[in-house]
Order: C-alpha cells, then structure tokens, then sequence
C-alpha cells in the first residue's frame, strides 16, 4: 500500500476561519480517504467543528494557541510567528512531518515564512506565486504574481520549468504549453530581458514542454498556450484586472436581465444554462496560489473563500504531491 | 461665429478603407455641422463613396497615390513616407491647416510619422498614447498603453497631467480622478519609480485633478478615479487582458443561453436586455487611442472597427480640440 498524503493545514488563516477550514477538510475528505490533515489550531474551536467520534489519526490536531492577523506585515508575522498555527504549519513540512502545506491566512507573511523556514530549490534563485486561470479549453498556469516585482531572464526561464511542471502535475494527460507574456508577440517587441528568456527558452533542447514565444493579454484565455510566463508585477496586474473585468461583466448581465419583469422571467427559464456559466467560472474552482521554488509546495488559498473552495486547494495539495511537483521541477531544471 | 473644426482624416488606414472611414464622415457629420474634413487619400475612390453633389468645402479631398500598409514596419513606414495619405494628414496639422488629426492605420507607423513631424508640448518627456476604458459609471482614461516600455517618474507625473487634461476635455463637466497602477493600495508597494511618482503627485499643490493614489487591477472598473496612469508595458497588457477576458465571459454567457430550446427562447425574451448590455459594451464607443504630449492631438482609430467605431472617434477629435486639450496641458505643465 502507498504511504498516505499528509498535509499540513493553518487552521486559523482567512476570514471565517477555522470553520471554513474544518468544513473544508471534511468535505475534502469526502472523495480523499489516503490523506491525513495535520491541522494547526486552537484546538477546542476545531473539536467543536468535527465530529464527535473523528479520527484521530486521519484529523491529526496541533494545539496552537497564537496566530499571524491579516493586518500583521510579513516582518512583524516573522518575528511573531514561531508559536503560531501558521509557522508550526510551514515547520511541519520542514521536518518532513508533512508533505505539503496551506493556508488561507496573510499571503505576504506566509511567503516570507516558508522562505525563512524552506531552502529553495538547488539552481532556482527565486520562488514564485503561479495560480490557475481558466482558458477556453480548462486551465493555465501563470506566473509570478506578485512574488518578484522585478524579474531577470534566468528567472522566467526558472518560472518556465516550474510553471509546465506544476502544469503536468496538475493535468499529467496533458503537454505543458509554455509563452511568455508581452505587448506584441513579434520577436523584435518587449524589453530586454524578455527578449533574452525568449531566446534562451527557442533555443534549449529537451524541455519538457512546448515553447510557443509571446503572447498578448487579449489571448491568455484562448487555451493554445497553458502556462503564461511573466514577472511578477505584470502578472498581478494581468490577473486582478481580468478579475475586476469578470465581476464587472457579469454584475452588467445580471443588472440588465432581471431589471424587468420580462427579464426576470426569461431569465428563470434560463436557469440551468446560466447555472453553468456560472459554474465554469466559479472562482473557487481555481481558488489560491502555489508558491513553488522551494523545497516543498505551499499552497495559498484565498482568504474569502468558503469551506467548497478551501476543499479544492486541498485538491491540488494531493495532486501536486502525488505527482510529483518538486521532482519534476528539479530534473528539468538540471536538464 | 466660431470657425470650424478642421479635422486632417487619413482616408487609407485600416480594414475596409475608405469606404468606412468615408462613411464613418458622413456618419459623423450628421452631428456635426461645424466641421471640416480634410481628406487624404484617393481621390476617385473617395468621390464614389460621397454623394454625387457633396459640399468640397466639408469634405475637402486631398488626392494621394501612395499609402502605409499594417505589414509596413515603423521605419520603412517613416522612410516611404512623405507622398502617403497618412504622413500627409499629419503634416496638415504640422501646417496649422488642420486643429487635430486621425487615421486607422499602423499604429506603429502613425507614432513615428507624428513624432518625426510634430514638436513634443514643452517639458513633456515622452508622448503617451491612452485610451477609454469603461468603468461602472461612465469611462477612464488609460494611459500609456505601449508608446513607452519604460519610463520614469517624471513620465508617470506627465501622464497624470495629460490623461486628467484628456478626461477634461471629454467630460468637461467632471472631475479629473486620477490613480497610479499597483500591485497593491498601500504606500508601500510598487517599485521604486511607482513610489516616487506617488510622492510627487501626493505633494503637488494646485493641480487640476484630485490624486487617489495606487489602484489595483481588479478596482480599474469601478468608477472611483477615472484616469489610470502605468508604464507602457503594463498598460497595453492590462488593456488587452481586459478585451480578452470579456470577449471569452461574453462568449460563454452567448453559448450557454442558446445551448437549447428553452435558452434561444428565453433570449429572444429578454432579447432588450441584453441588446442594452451590449450596447453598453460596444468597444466602437470607446475604439481607438489618443496619442498625446505632441504639439497637436494624433486620433488613431481601430484598425477593424467600422463606420460608426470610426465616427465615434472622429466625435474624440471634435472634444479635444473644442475643449483645448493641448492648451489645458500647457496650463497644468506650467504650475
């Protein structure tokens, strides 16, 4: 028999926390029965949470009694943080008691604990934020989001090899589709730096994924391409702002179709051809981030989601371990 | 009477010329009865597309044989350039015979050809090109979208002067609300060019626009501020990210509800509402950019838009040069 999935949850990160959390686990659990959860919190709000006669083994609690605030900086967390759920959470993969670690708390402490409390990969000289975005075909892969604002060439060849190896780990039936993001998708455009990964990344043998070039904010979410490269102020722009159109968009649908009686009525019969949309682009559906370049995978997952969303973050934790992330990046990297 | 309007409209640029931009005019004129169109191009194919009696004062045909191609790079355009409908629409403005010019070619070429002939406005570093945006309440301006990869903060500083002047000009009954593009709404994000900008913005007294400081990606659209300032790169991949992401929401939201019977029946119903959506995200409103920081306004319209995309940005010139958009940016540089 395989050796189970242990990961380590922070219990107290997020808002509605750790109800959300508990909730989420268990529906996780649900379709998950070769994981263990080794959840850090305090303890008798999460016993609350669970069932009475839980298992002990497969809901591992460890009692911690602090905890890093949203409103905490990442230095303050740091200096705080060493009897909070979310260190003890990040120490946990660190002594190998666990193979993965979330969280929906603070991002910027959550980056800089698992940086002070991880080594980086061997030959990865910075770790990046990469999150799912949906495309016409399922999902890309882009990265940085906000990890590095200033990035250099070797560093979004790096993001390369990590971003198509969280990409087959995620979807192993598929090849990794690797561009980098730019104003235009001629050789000639960009800056330097871009122009430099471009050709680094045209002319390497033995990847193992595709190199496409560039490609221009108007077709991330064509799905010719499933791992968008860029730095990571770029990248968070690029993702807030196709958030921000979303939201605008839909609210614009929704406004005009029920503003009448008519609309109102049509948009009943509607029904169940709305429901889907809204389903394919239900953010909880790609909910976090992963920060990969470290020695293990942390992954984040949004601070106001709810218990659904909490439960597919768990999911891609059993798939990026499963599969293998961390090995993937470093025999590609050593290509 | 006030003299008219004197509009330098390049006949020949984009898909479908001139026949779209001659109707685009005629459309234009309808409207607007205190204008002249200086037209550049071919003559004989022009006069087809007019009315056989038309008035050679308003529509003032200026007979060229030679034209920039969209496959023309920039300098080729430059070199080929001085018997071409579009080089010779910008030197009718160079010549103070006509207040503003448009065209719905190459843009690359367009920037040149403006830039070799036109003076910078007097302690503007860098022309930017902007562009409308729509937002919950009415339209930003976005600016630069790709004239300028990287600038400084000094550029930054310009751009807020030029994009509120523009967003004065357009809405001369609003207020100017002008935010610089961030990764984050504290003061301390961004890299070191973003900070001092937000500094100097913050500081400077007697400006005639209110400053907000930073704006995230995901707020660009909710009408709080509505002149957004980024560096070029950022700019043109947030735009672009923005038209992708809301061409595939609009795309799904088309597919799923008339995926059946009872989805096309029930937008047939609601056919008004959404007519209203539409129309309220019909990118021909708001086709085009505005080239700004030279010594006369540069129009270019979209390449693909049509005859009303092409008028609604011929409306564009008519309030730059009503307004005085260069004389409110001397103004504003000035103080």
């Amino acid at each position: 028999m395989l050796s189970k999935i242990k990961i380590a949850v922070d219990a107290m990160g997020g808002e509605n926390s750790p109800k959300k959390v508990i909730h989420g686990i268990l529906e996780n659990y649900k379709e998950n029965k070769d994981v263990i959860y080794n959840i850090f919190g305090d303890k008798e709000k999460i016993e609350l949470l669970l069932p009475k006669n839980y298992d002990k083994k497969t809901f591992h609690i460890i009692d911690t009694k602090n905890k890093i605030l949203d409103t905490d900086s990442p230095l303050s967390a740091a200096k705080k943080g060493k009897d909070t759920s979310m260190w003890l959470t990040i120490q946990s993969v660190k002594n190998n008691e666990s193979d993965v670690a979330i969280s929906a708390g603070n991002t910027g402490a959550l980056f800089v604990i698992s940086k002070l409390n991880l080594k980086m990969i061997e030959n990865i000289d910075k770790p990046a934020l990469s999150a799912l975005w949906p495309n016409k075909n399922n999902f890309n892969v882009v990265l940085d989001l906000g990890a590095n604002i200033e990035c250099n060439d070797k560093n979004l060849i790096d993001f390369s090899i990590m971003g198509s190896s969280l990409y087959k780990s995620l979807y192993p039936n598929d090849e990794a589709e690797v561009a980098i993001l730019n104003i235009g998708s001629e050789e000639l455009k960009g800056n330097e730096i871009i122009k430099k990964a471009y050709q680094e990344l045209n002319n390497r043998k033995n990847k193992n994924f595709n190199f496409h070039g560039y490609i221009e904010g108007n077709h991330i979410m064509d799905g010719k391409v499933n791992v968008i490269v860029t730095d990571g102020f770029t990248g968070n722009i690029a993702l807030k702002t196709a958030e921000g159109t979303a939201n605008f968009i839909v609210k614009e649908f929704k406004d005009s179709m029920t503003s009448n009686i008519l609309g109102k009525l049509s948009s009943l019969i509607n029904f169940k051809n709305l429901n889907k949309v809204k389903k394919k682009l239900d953010p909880r559906l790609y909910n976090g981030a992963i920060l990969i370049g470290l020695n293990s995978p942390v992954i984040k997952s949004h601070g106001s989601t709810d218990y659904i969303g909490f439960s597919y973050s768990l999911n891609v934790c059993i798939k990026v371990v499963k599969n293998n992330l961390i090995q993937k990046i470093k025999d590609n990297i050593s290509r």
